[in-house]
């Protein structure tokens, strides 16, 4: 079993990605996709009148500031035009790809934050925000994923994800990956983006380190990581402590992203 | 079996639709969800920037005019934001929703129109549109729904459907919800909507007729029926013709609307 996650950054080539998945599906190999779609939904935000807004929480971790209209702006892309135009392309491909939320079949389910602790970037002064819309997935329903394989149907899975009160919660996506491929006991977790792996000299590719073993993983969030990769060690470190064999943190750019992070390219942790 | 098709006109009251399936999933009495969306597609396509269009067939429907923008709009909202807002409301509960859109699993499938027909109501000149992206459900894949019905899963289902070419197309919901409840061999096919029923005289609620044989549908939709209750009238038949004991064309508003639809409120065609 293979999970792999797709970031929602400007210029994500879901044709590749979809591409390498149908290669893999016709040789037999189950897997499970991850997507998100952050770019897009800030750009429909800003176009509906709710313009994003992103907080970073006291540990360093930046989220998006998730009321209830965003929800609704959030599903819109992920749920609808990203998931379903992905589900579309795999279907062209002779995939029968399925597309389903967190709140489907209660697929991502975990706590709501009582309370967000967050820090003003400009002033440096904490607060705390009680109304967001965001958790973190601590359940995964393994046997509906399983139902779905097992019957020849592959997962295109999004957040947003159900709380234990049945609301819709913004979940962090690399993080939901990283859950789900520890509930699927998976073999490999592939996390994709816009940057070539890890490295110790940002933004330089020659630089990216190949190798991270799960001891080292606190250290390079520490020394290395910049912006969105800090979260995506804290996923792959967390997939790994489930049992995930091993996580790579691969490019989506240029042809074969998948097949090139299995084959190594990228960092690993292990 | 009982499928339930709910419009997407301005101030559908989802809340009660869902309190109703609750109640027949409690008493264990499967069902299958089907939605519309129209009013807030039109509402965000504005907002977008790609304002609706409608078109009348020469056999006088009305559709909406569908290009690649339209579509991605029409995910967004059907597949997105309404599609989750129901499973979330169905999950709070107590009943184990899973969303899907006509694409997932290939679950509504048909051919895509080559040419559309079309009148301009205007000058009254006829005119073909041949890059619209609608089409018509041939094909329901029972296979799918009932593996979710069978496991606990109370599948809500929306358009887009998948053409044979796997684009997205749009099809008409009414008639979608009518081809799922033939394929399931349903007993009752539940037609929600902001009228009372098909009325003699417009838009009189006392004139509501209360039964329309089979073989005096075309004469009702010729008639009588005013707007949409003439596709409504039409996939009506279709359900029937295909197997489905009665068909209920009931009224959204107020409480209790599906109970009251199978306790014969409405229109109903045997």
């Amino acid at each position: 079993m293979i999970v792999v996650k797709v970031g929602g950054a400007a210029g994500v080539e879901y044709d590749t990605v979809c591409a390498d998945l149908a290669q893999l599906a016709h040789d037999k190999q189950p897997w499970v996709l991850v997507h998100g779609g952050s770019h897009e939904t800030n750009e429909v935000a800003a176009q509906l009148g709710h313009p994003p807004e992103f907080v970073t929480s006291v540990s360093g971790y930046t989220s998006r500031r998730t009321d209830r209209r965003t929800i609704e702006i959030f599903e819109m892309v992920y749920c609808g035009k990203t998931n379903k135009g992905i589900v579309e392309r795999l279907q062209k491909l002779g995939v029968n790809a399925v597309g389903l939320s967190g709140l489907d079949g209660r697929l991502l389910e975990g706590p709501r934050k009582g309370a967000l602790k967050v820090v003003d970037e400009a002033t440096g002064k904490r607060r705390v925000i009680r109304d967001d819309l965001t958790g973190k997935v601590e359940r995964v329903n393994v046997d509906l994923l399983r139902l779905l394989l097992d019957h020849g149907y592959y997962p295109v899975i999004s957040p947003p994800a159900i709380s234990t009160d049945s609301d819709a919660i913004n979940v962090d996506g690399d993080r939901a990956a990283a859950r789900i491929a520890g509930a699927l006991a998976a073999e490999a977790l592939v996390i994709l983006s816009d940057v070539p792996g890890v490295m110790s000299a940002f933004p330089d590719p020659a630089s990216v380190i190949a190798e991270i073993p799960r001891d080292r993983i606190e250290h390079a969030q520490e020394h290395y990581a910049q912006g969105r990769m800090k979260i995506k060690l804290l996923g792959g470190a967390e997939a790994l402590d489930e049992g995930v064999q091993r996580v790579i943190l691969g490019d989506s750019r240029g042809e074969g992203p998948i097949r090139a992070a299995l084959d190594g390219k990228g960092t690993v942790l292990k």
